[in-house]
């Protein structure tokens, strides 16, 4: 089943207006630095300055004697927290080196904590910094994959023969054999370079210990509250019970690192509790580039093997991930490894994945997760087959999708839970020639072709994606009835941006019939719902919708049997209109939301419930998927380059997106076009640079290029819908997929572009004196090639 | 099905030490006044010091310009909160006058708060008090259920034709008919005084308003923190989720008052929200006295008809009850309404209530809850009739009681909820005989016998009771696996000294075949369990109980279910022993709860649960009975009668006590003691004093008596057990049978010790000036009737 068109019912698939615009537009949200807690202190780190370093002593006495402080902790202060902090995805083979909250020991990356000021301000917090005597003994550094992988490179981590954190390998097929076999055989080494997910709020936490209630509570600006308390959890050896994590409804973007967890969110809230003060930190921008995770870097070695009519054969990837210092989890190299065949029915699959530690800042996902990556390594590799064979690289790509009739489709690696990589849904041929079509794939060909006749480097590039989506574990949905007859709905989730305020009132007033004016969503606090995952991985309407559709389910199915006692007739004969529930057939017989609340709490007379009346209109669901859903998309990409500055000059951009079933078709495309706008930066401009000493180069936006709204071009979006069959909504994950190809397809433009001097794009991202040097000046005389 | 040894499971039914003693009895515990609250503001309160007046003109402004004083308001400041709190228990006949949190326009009891006055401590806000200037118009007051009633009186509330609040009748069989025909028949008028909770810590209420959340916090000394939120959410119109009440648990007695609501706690949280800072507000003792609930005024005209044998033929009672100043409710004078014919089997019964109102502090339930009256009316019947018939008073007493086979037992009255008043069990000649035998009645009638002999005023007396318990509408329980492999169970209702911790970890621990030391019980928090009632009427282990049993059912289903796939095997061979679920005939094969609790939350790989996991560990029941339990009581006593100073000396006390399934019977020993002490002080010591302006004269403990532990005899306990047929626990209620009888039982035996003289006692307590009043010296020369 596909469709080209949302599937519209009342609520679900509209575009409403956000909910959440209001406050954001008037400058009324509140973020985590907005937080009004009376009397609270404020924490700045003292933070290591080289990338490698043993610490021989730290000497805070005068730092403590500063007036306004309250008190200076190092790592040796607090041995009570001194535990590694659990990797997210983890593997048998990892080799696990997890951070402490501060090192008491040795220091691996610039910026990482190891002593905590905590003052009456941050001014004051930051003078005492200064104060802070520490004495390192300066170790070498490894600050690439290269340097780390070297044969004679300094190690990272001491007690270990080598930087590998993990090797593995994933085959289908008979690769070797295969690619033996192949009539065609390419290979190429691109390299990806970091980039962060650069949310304009920064990281932050506060903490107040309520000695009311026994309970720490933490502000998080967290993309998963219930995994920041169940870390604080294991790290404080505390039943969970005894902390809240809320995260603000308006952290200002996550994009990954924010998924994560770090030193600072276990120091701030113990140090809160010592103090029986509140005490917050919330992270400068110097302070993010050095020490919010980052992402991106890889390092591949790929290897196209393919016939004379442009079938691949097999395909062999092998590349280096740089974990930085430290191993916050496996999920993007994971992810790297087995999205690389993509879209392409590939008989022999060589994938191959070697982590390594660095003395960086540690890695983890930022939005497409170590999709983008994988995503160059192929589609790259496609048009270079293409251009081998002289074909058009569109007919080299209809010639190998997967069909749409072969799912589910087993891709023949393993998911990283060990499951059989298996895609749910798609139509990968109609979203690539829907995608051509708005793209007006020939009339592109020929204005390049009459630019070419010009002189104008013109170029076309495409590029295809899936992507694993909606994932587990589980996400739950909280639906209670309120005194005054509203609905209050309460997820797990937390939200940057992403809309749930309004897309779950939208499929909460589905699931029970209900106006939305009458449905509240709340979000991100931990005491609220007991369990949750978090937002990450697109996978919150696949996983969090399905909970919440069956919750208000329920929930409809518990006030109309309510309803039915009160009004002694049968549910089936009942309708909700407005913030009544009335007789069908007699709307003269009715009763109100707020009578049916309050019959089912208080009761008639406070002593029994009237007969068939149930007691607690509250519903919970926690909807567990099987597996992973896959989105998928393909981008198409017309640029036009300037042979003097390298600048490119994106001509015309078109995303065709299949994300199943759209709740609210105007917040995916929301979603999308900040995706691209992400990819952008990754394909042309986000570059942190790291000196060979571990040194960061590039610690303000002065040094780091971001796209701004200047920069990020026009884009036209199509969609179709494969809905999954995973879940009752049949949604799929909107939240990365506009990221993801990006790099690749525009990378495929320029080198065709530059197809005529014959030039190479093999480093991303994609910068203007990189463009300069793969073009040499001779050929821009007006002789060159293309002339030819 | 009756038993007299409690039913034994591992953990319910054993005296398990109580987890609240070691903070109680170390000084550890936290009350209200404990909490930690930076920067707390205090709160006081202008009073009435007129019964009844005018309000011409409040000035604050001398307060409110004083340092240190962050605001003053008035009724007429706070237009918002001016509506009126709603009743607990209702009547459709009901002229319903309730109380507004802070009066504008008039004052009707000594007491009444008309300002608040919010200063940066207690001192200051005192002081300020001072300072505001209210003018009053003094108008005429009425202090008694006589004066109130009178053709002329003062009308308390204007705009009606007189005083009464409600005049009900309920009868069975033919009443009059019954009366006219009996070949005997007896009248008396019985007074009972005013009489009130004296809980240690008096009330007292915090707030803060949190912006983090936009939450306001209340912490509350209150029985039932839900109906304290759900009136909130009323009188401020908003919804409930707004607001989160708190009971700390160490609250210190509730005895029935702290189960009202009061104007103070709709006050002090809504200043707390405008100043937006914590404000915190504890009564003084004068303050209780004056302002907060009290109960048991009633003056009762009562008629006995029986035939020669000793049969009650008819029983006619007709009773005032004083409402005070403002209805919070007709819990008090129904369950009086439907009390009265106890144990017996009766035809034929008119029971009539007049309830009015008065200027004094308005009334509601206190420990026993119109009960002990309705038993003084009926149990001194019996002893009249007995007298009358020169019969034994056990002995006429054993020729009406209902049977134990005439369960389930009508009797012929209508329950508040309207539905026909039925006994669930009970064994009352079983109780009546244990009771003698532990009591040694014939023992005790010839020591009697000699002691009159010697001259000395010795009596006996027999009290019975039942006593509706367990009622709804409903009570929850939750229960959650956390991360360390502990349970915590929550419970909506707040407990005062019950020692919730403790029984609710043994049902639980019986529910879940899990050892108690892994359960913890946490209670009284509206954020942890959204829907209860609350803790009075003897109603929470016949409700929370069974929902605790159900819910705890449930998870050991959940956990095994998760453990079966985690072992990979079936649930029922598994066995939970300690922290553990093993395979039960290979205890090799084993799963952590921990582990358990792991897999059902992150999974194994933070991606998908393993097959077979459920989802979010969590559990909530609310069980709804049918309809009330019936404990019942059965108490003997004998007395000495100092002649010349009128004291009484208990000489021996028996409580004979049937709660249906006993929890911990330590626990419910304790109950039935502290019971005892408070209906000791009902029967011989508490009595407060309005003059007839409405003025109290009673208003500290130099001039108000209540029994200490020197004045409180010694008692002996027997039990029998009935278990209830309504709810799967077979529990009863056992928080307030110590106190239904002591009145009556106690009236009985002085009466019967001064029987000689023919003196009566018809008006209670029972003081020493009273008795010496009824004893005419003369009589006590040696030459009296008993020597004769």
């Amino acid at each position: 089943m596909t469709t080209t068109e949302p599937r519209t019912q009342k609520m679900i698939g509209a575009s409403v207006l956000r909910r959440e615009d209001r406050r954001l537009l008037t400058g009324a949200a509140t973020y985590l630095d907005d937080l009004e807690l009376p009397g609270c202190y404020e924490a700045a780190f003292v933070r290591s300055p080289h990338a490698a370093a043993r610490i021989v002593s730290i000497d805070t006495s005068a730092a403590a004697a500063m007036p306004g402080v309250l008190g200076v902790w190092t790592g040796a202060d607090l041995p009570e927290i001194a535990k590694g902090i659990p990797p997210k995805v983890v593997h048998p083979q990892l080799r696990d080196v997890p951070r402490v909250p501060l090192p008491a020991d040795f220091v691996k990356f610039v910026g990482e904590p190891v002593a905590v000021v905590v003052a009456t301000s941050r001014y004051v917090a930051e003078d005492a910094l200064d104060l802070v005597e520490v004495e390192y003994d300066v170790l070498p550094a490894v600050s690439s994959t290269g340097a780390a992988l070297a044969a004679s490179a300094p190690l990272v981590h001491e007690g270990a023969e080598n930087n590998i954190a993990i090797h593995v390998v994933q085959t289908a097929g008979d690769p070797a054999a295969a690619m033996d076999a192949a009539p065609h055989r390419l290979r190429e080494r691109f390299t990806v370079a970091r980039g962060g997910g650069h949310s304009m709020e920064t990281r932050g936490v506060a903490a107040r210990f309520d000695p009311t209630t026994e309970q720490l509570v933490v502000w998080d600006t967290t993309q998963s509250p219930h995994y920041v308390r169940n870390t604080l959890a294991y790290l404080y050896d505390m039943p969970e019970d005894g902390i809240r994590v809320v995260a603000p409804p308006d952290v200002g973007g996550g994009f990954g690192p924010k998924a994560q967890f770090y030193g600072e969110e276990a120091v701030i809230p113990w140090v809160a509790r010592l103090l029986r003060n509140p005490v917050k930190w919330v992270e400068d921008r110097r302070e993010n580039f050095v020490a919010t995770m980052m992402e991106r870097t890889q390092v591949h070695d790929v290897e196209i093997g393919f016939d004379d009519d442009g079938h691949i054969l097999a395909i062999r990837n092998v590349f280096e991930h740089d974990q930085g210092a430290y191993c916050a989890g496996l999920q993007v190299p994971m992810i790297t490894l087995s999205t690389l065949p993509g879209q392409y029915r590939i008989p022999n699959i060589h994938t191959e994945l070697i982590a390594c530690y660095t003395n960086m800042v540690p890695t983890s996902s930022v939005r497409g997760a170590g999709r983008p990556q994988a995503v160059v390594a192929m589609e790259r590799m496609v048009d270079r087959a293409a251009e081998h064979l002289g074909m058009d690289p569109v007919e080299f790509r209809r010639r190998n999708l997967v069909q749409a009739d072969e799912f589910p489709y087993r891709v023949g690696l393993t998911f990283r839970d060990g499951s059989p990589l298996t895609y749910d849904s798609g139509n990968f041929p109609l979203l690539l020639e829907k995608t051509l079509s708005a793209f007006r794939y020939e009339e592109q060909r020929s204005l390049q072709a009459a630019a070419r006749a010009e002189g104008r480097l013109v170029g076309i590039g495409i590029a295809a994606y899936v992507e694993g989506c909606g994932l587990g574990p589980y996400e739950g949905s909280r639906y209670r009835l309120l005194n005054d007859g509203t609905v209050l709905v309460t997820l797990a989730a937390a939200p940057q941006g992403q809309g749930y305020e309004t897309v779950y009132a939208q499929i909460a007033a589905d699931a029970l019939g209900m106006d939305m004016d009458l449905i509240r969503v709340t979000t991100g606090d931990t005491s609220r719902i007991p369990f949750g995952q978090g937002t990450f991985a697109s996978r919150n309407t696949a996983t969090a919708g399905p909970a919440t559709l069956q919750a208000g389910q329920e929930m409809r199915g518990k006030l109309l049997q309510v309803a039915e006692a009160m009004l002694k007739t049968s549910a089936a004969s009942l309708t909700i209109r407005g913030n009544r529930v009335e007789v069908t057939d007699d709307p003269t017989r009715s009763v109100s939301l707020r009578d049916i609340a309050g019959a089912a709490n208080v009761g008639k007379h406070g002593i029994t419930l009237a007969p068939g009346i149930l007691p607690g209109l509250e519903t919970t669901v926690y909807f567990a998927p099987e597996r992973a859903a896959y989105a998928s998309g393909t981008h198409a990409v017309a640029v036009e380059i300037d042979p003097e500055t390298g600048a490119i000059d994106v001509l015309r951009y078109v995303i065709g997106h299949d994300c199943g079933n759209v709740m609210n078709p105007m917040l995916v495309d929301g979603q999308v076009l900040g995706g691209f706008a992400h990819g952008v930066g990754n394909a042309m401009y986000e570059e942190p640079f790291y000196d060979e000493t571990g040194q960061p180069q590039s610690t303000s936006y002065l040094d780091y290029s971001l796209p701004s709204s200047m920069e990020v071009p026009p884009v036209e979006l199509v969609h179709i819908h494969t809905p999954s069959p995973l879940n009752p909504l049949g949604a799929k994950g909107a939240g990365e997929g506009g990221t993801i190809p990006v790099p690749a397809a525009i990378a495929n433009a320029v080198e065709d572009a530059l197809r005529p001097f014959g030039a190479r794009i093999t480093s991303l991202p994609i910068t203007p004196p990189k463009i300069v040097d793969a073009l040499s000046t001779d050929d821009l005389d007006g002789t060159g090639p293309w002339h030819g």
